[in-house]
């Protein structure tokens, strides 16, 4: 087993995580810490790091050392970006974190913290032609990626601290000063990020302030869950918020909902900053992700260790976002990985030969795949109700390469594994998400996912293979297997789904031992 | 490893479990099957098994015995109950299963069977006082518990499917055959449970029938969790139910509400024999047992092999039956015990020392104590938003001793042991159910297991000790530790729990260490 600690210390806030690596190679979160150090405050007239910032650094460094020995991390990654890079004393900071601590904090360059903030978001969002940006308190790290390839990537030194302080937009703010602020952003990126002008891809934001503005997105607009990863903000909501607080002063801005009172400061200038570059890049919708250097500091060094998807190849990408996801979530706990390779085997084999009749789409394939690899994850909370406690896993579980919606449509068909229950939908407040055509969709993928688990109800592989004739009249199923062997049980839970198929699919469901 | 089948051949159903038992010496089920054979169909006037009842449990007998080859199960333990016991070709029968089979069925005794689910009822319901019954298809076994002990035990050979067939009670009933059939059942407990006229003691009902009355109770009150155990059926409710079900016939109550169609020939039998009990005792509401004979008897075995409690004491009685499937649990996972005990001892010693303050209960104190145990498991789901997770596992997890209410409560408490939060009830449409004076109960609590949390943020253990001053103007925690270590970082995340400490309790706290 391995614990790798890594240090992001930014000019806005300094970051702690530890990963445990297993004996198996999954991965998972085990301690994570975050204190606002407003390290770059006031850098932009003295161009040094501020001297209460440093201290604050210090005495978190301080605890990450002690918390380093206490959890036995066995390697530590740290890395300093705009604020340690620019300032004139960046280099004596170092030197001292070094001598007091014993950490070596690497300072990168801009567009080494581009780059690893690319792996953040290439790696745990599904996505492959956007614009990507990550806002810091002293730089916005601005990247073109095509084809999941970074192709172009630009630090500009404009973050929402520094800028905060270079305008004074900390309170109230005037409509000249504002139109100042963007005039001067605006120059920035044509001067610094001229290949990013109309480029109307989708944007995906990294960053303190973008989080915070899906925050406040989802209190307002009532959002039934937390999660920020993969959370998309619609262009106009975004320029009614922008509007709000642009003309609101700092206390009215702290009584905001959803707007984190410790940066009703800066989220003026981050507000202007991410505004201006929507402008000129023509961007929709922001598609925000909770994922960002850090994480792409880990993918990096994880990946140069163990390597990614079947053949575990060794490099920075991962091929597949959703399924290496899903296989790491699986590694974590104890589960019959043959049932479960049968059950997804059969689910997507059904799914391929009745495309007919559903008419669903290849990420309605992929939500089905997720689902039948996770459909008895909830056994670790209660067996009794599991396929329920399936459905909470998944929607809550660190699953990458799916949209919020996605993810609780896989959640639900996963939930549904032993039937179709309205049970489920009192649960959980989330399940008024999907609309009616959302909960058809699940029903009717749920119960080729039922189907195939009944299949292999014995865990043995009785079915090995299923042929489906999807006729006008009725849908009927040929099942296959060894010669001799007993099949009953599974024929039998098979033919309890065929009223509910029938409901679901519009026609009757035969199912047959194929004679061979 | 051990894993340990349960079979449980009843006259109506048959079961079938598969319990893990860990290198640890933690258990968790891990496979289930249940059957309807209706085996004692019939046999109040042939007196002989139903024939195809017969052929059913045959069948389920060989899967059951394939299940336990792929399960790899190393002991099996199976009983069979009133049909087998009473009819003229029982014994026959348990010597074709042996043949046919090799499941070895031991043919129990009503005194046995009455004991055995006593069992299941003491080790995971909290009461030390009361009647039990447990209604089967041939009988129902009434049992008196007085301080958790078996006092009087009797099986009466009165069930739901033999009463049903001698009465004649399957479709539309006219009211005298209702009131013959209550007076039927009225003589036979006069006749062999005198003892329990009129006892009014609480009562606790297990089986089929009382399971399904659960059902149709919560689904008719919109109630928003769906567990049995422990359920509460209001006598006044009860009596609502049975008056619609013996007024409709068949159809009629296969369209009920929560009443499985399944269960609508046996359920005016069933209703008649429970009211009856419940007139003739005396008690007023039903708590709801999901757990019976088939838990008592994986209990006795585990109580033989392993023992319960600290000092692991042979014996079939869990001493405390909270912290015991509060202990198994925990044990199911990779958890920091230290830190978990640490947590919980202090949290405990702030209840204890500010008992003024919140005038909470001793069952409150309970709560609080598995809110500690287990703040942490919704780590297993995700790091991100644990303390949400963990109040989804406290509410679904396998826990026995509490009431479905307090282990609610117990949730949220650890729900928001990062602080109070309105976002979990955002979550969870089962919040509802907690009154505002019960909101205020767990945000009290939960801030004193939030504190305990931040005491131990390092997981060190460097606050030893907490005295508390609680005075009028102010509560004052002085931390006590080693002299030379550092306790900053428990002091800073203590006190940022100040203001809504002052929130919750009307008055400042003040944080102090300890010189000495």
């Amino acid at each position: 087993m391995e614990r790798v600690a890594i240090i992001d210390m930014g000019s806005n806030s300094i970051r702690f995580i530890v990963i445990q690596v297993a004996d198996n190679k999954s991965y998972r979160l085990e301690y994570q810490q975050k204190e606002a150090i407003r390290l770059g405050r006031g850098m932009s007239e003295t161009g040094r790091l501020n001297p209460e910032g440093v201290e604050r650094a210090m005495a978190c460094l301080h605890v990450y050392k002690h918390m380093m020995e206490v959890l036995q991390v066995t390697k530590c990654i740290a890395v300093a970006t705009a604020a340690a890079r620019n300032a004139a004393d960046g280099e004596a900071f170092i030197a001292r974190i070094k001598q007091e601590t014993g950490i070596d904090i690497e300072v990168i360059s801009g567009e080494r913290e581009a780059y690893l903030g690319y792996l953040g978001v290439v790696n745990t969002i599904d996505e492959r032609n956007y614009l990507q940006f990550d806002l810091g308190g002293a730089s916005i790290e601005v990247s073109l990626v095509r084809d999941r390839k970074i192709v172009e990537s630009v630090s500009v030194p404009i973050g929402a601290v520094t800028v905060t302080d270079a305008f004074n937009l900390a309170d109230k703010v005037t409509g000249a000063a504002v139109e100042r602020c963007c005039d001067f952003v605006r120059k920035k990126y044509e001067e610094m990020i001229p290949w990013a002008e109309g480029l109307n891809l989708p944007v995906i934001g990294v960053g303190g302030t973008v989080r915070n503005l899906a925050k406040m997105d989802q209190a307002q607009t009532n959002y039934q869950l937390s999660r920020i990863h993969n959370y998309i903000i619609p262009r106009r909501r975004f320029e009614e918020m922008y509007t709000s607080i642009v003309k609101s002063n700092l206390s009215s801005r702290k009584r905001m909902k959803g707007l984190s009172s410790e940066r009703a400061d800066l989220i003026v200038a981050g507000g202007i900053i991410i505004n201006t570059l929507m402008q000129f890049t023509g961007g929709q919708n922001i598609i925000v992700s909770g994922c960002g250097l850090r994480d792409g500091v880990f993918f990096e060094y994880y990946g140069e260790q163990y390597g990614y998807g079947e053949k575990a190849e060794k490099g920075p990408i991962v091929p597949n976002v959703l399924r290496e996801s899903v296989h790491n979530y699986l590694l974590s706990a104890d589960h019959r990985m043959e049932h479960l390779e049968r059950v997804r085997n059969l689910a997507l084999s059904l799914f391929d030969q009745l495309k007919r009749s559903h008419g669903a789409t290849r990420r309605d394939r992929s939500l089905l795949e997720v689902a039948a690899w996770l459909h008895d994850s909830g056994k670790v909370v209660n067996y009794y109700d599991h396929a329920r406690h399936s459905a909470f896993i998944i929607a809550h579980a660190p699953l990458y390469g799916m949209r919020q919606l996605e993810q609780l449509k896989a959640a639900f068909i996963a939930g549904f594994h032993h039937g179709i229950s309205n049970k489920i939908m009192r649960a959980y407040r989330y399940a008024m998400m999907l609309t009616q055509a959302d909960w058809k969709k699940v029903r009717q993928l749920a119960l080729l996912l039922a189907l195939a688990e009944a299949a292999d109800v014995t865990y043995e592989g009785v079915v090995h293979k299923i042929d489906v004739a999807d006729d006008e009249e009725a849908v009927v199923l040929s099942l296959r297997g060894k010669k001799g062997e007993d099949h009953s049980a599974a024929e039998f839970e098979m033919k309890s789904y065929c009223k509910q198929f029938k409901k679901e699919y519009g026609k009757p469901l035969i199912i047959m031992w194929q004679k061979n």
